[in-house]
């Protein structure tokens, strides 16, 4: 099931994708939070939705948010967790905060919530006065149950479902805020989206497909089974010691070939599109503004 | 006024403390919210809580919560904000994160609402498995209205109020993952409270004194007033990208005197107590486990 959270031009709405169609299974404010209330009601909501054939309205006639547009909390999100991304990144210069390119245990950071931001929106690149606004595309991994101490072999059980994420970064202030919530957090910088597919559509999510284009060029193109540390690794070490909850999202790294990769780096600038795109969970396209 | 969120051995409310008794406001499942909406309601809910003249319960009856037990999203917090300690910590051999002692910007990190926990509980040390956790006294600032682009000189318009937090750390999980969030976010290691005190009982922050003692034997005394960045510098420099929220939280940076500062680093073991105090907050109390 592919969940989605919308604007009809009337009200605000959440649902699912059934063919060129949304179904509407909340709407009004309610529409707001209703992603967030199902991934907590489980499989049981989640049959409800299903089964509810709600009122249907041509996609074309729909405006897509975020499909959890207002996250329960801020956006966790793995560094350097590429082999060929770490390598670049460290040699970049912009790594103020490690000595070793490959990093032995997870790099864990957070995004504010106030930085997501819908398909198509326009991502305020102007509010980076250091002008060195750059993409990560990342596969994101959305929690459905609430967990702690989870090994390695129980982690998928608690996976609801995947989504497609834009860690985008201010390169410079990354850096010179050494800790990644400034560089990362900044209004409009944590394009979500077009929707979470539901685990069970997915199956393996190592054999996902990411790719990136800056205004048509392909940039980055990686499986997810090349993690470095892969979503089961992820969730035993968070869980470990923290708790996690139902509708925490994880942005799992990105690949080679974002901006700093180039020398000179290629920053984006007013008018660049972006476009994500996985297997199976749409692309997620945004413009620089 | 000093808000409180608290158990009443019958239930869950929210309200203030008057003298030697706690005024009830908000009382049921609504109390866990009832401070956060609070402050979202701004002066004019401050003013109807003030004349509600609510049940009253003597304070020695009652067990509190966190202030904001659950918190709108994850606590901002600020690294290496005293000299004393930006040396201490950089000559600790811990700060696997910058090569400087003193930050050129601010340090900005999170950690997890999970974390939080109340005066009085049981910080949960043995969650961390590397035996290396440490206390970090620090003031909170409690943000009042949704802002963006403030300059220092109306930071302070937007502060709601105060609190004392517990900034505790596993400091080799700290080290090891890089960014601050798994060593940082644990269960437990946000202790806080136990009253936010509104910004007109509190006036000028630079004169609130902070002590930090651990059974009982003074490790940290510091006044607001030293901190590097201080709090107009870092609510302007955060909002200049980000938007703040009413009731986010910014853990303002700790003094010197934390565990890591010793050689050999005094870590915290079970049963041990730690003791904060601000001027005009209280005592926030927590033992090890």
């Amino acid at each position: 099931m592919k969940l989605i959270t919308f604007n009809t031009g009337q009200t605000l709405a959440a649902g699912y994708i059934d063919g060129g169609e949304a179904v509407i299974c909340a709407e009004g404010e309610t529409g707001r939070r209703a992603v967030l209330n199902l991934i907590s009601g489980g499989k049981s909501a989640v049959a409800e939705w299903a089964s509810s054939g709600g009122r249907r309205v041509p996609l074309a006639e729909i405006r897509l948010l975020a499909p959890v547009p207002e996250p329960l909390r801020d956006i966790f999100c793995v560094g350097k967790n590429y082999y060929a991304h770490a390598a670049e990144f460290h040699s970049s210069g912009f790594d103020s905060s490690a000595k070793e390119a490959v990093p032995s245990h997870p790099v864990i950071f957070t995004k504010a919530t106030t930085s997501v931001c819908a398909p198509g929106d326009v991502v305020q690149a102007s509010l980076d006065h250091t002008d060195s606004t750059d993409y990560e595309g990342e596969l994101g991994v959305v929690i459905g149950k609430r967990c702690f101490q989870v090994s390695r072999e129980e982690a998928l059980d608690h996976v609801f479902g995947y989504v497609a994420v834009n860690d985008v970064t201010s390169r410079i202030l990354q850096k010179n805020h050494n800790q990644w919530v400034i560089g990362k957090g900044i209004d409009t910088f944590c394009p979500m989206g077009p929707w979470i597919a539901t685990a069970d559509e997915i199956g393996d999510a190592r054999a996902l497909e990411l790719v990136t284009q800056i205004n048509g060029e392909e940039r980055q193109r990686a499986k997810v089974a090349d993690l470095i540390f892969d979503i089961p690794t992820l969730i035993e070490t968070m869980t470990r010691t923290m708790t996690l909850l139902p509708g925490d999202i994880i942005a799992t790294g990105t690949p080679v070939g974002v901006g700093i990769g180039f020398d000179p780096p290629k920053y984006l600038k007013a008018g660049d599109t972006m476009r994500v795109t996985i297997t199976g969970l749409g692309t997620l396209e945004n413009t620089i503004g």
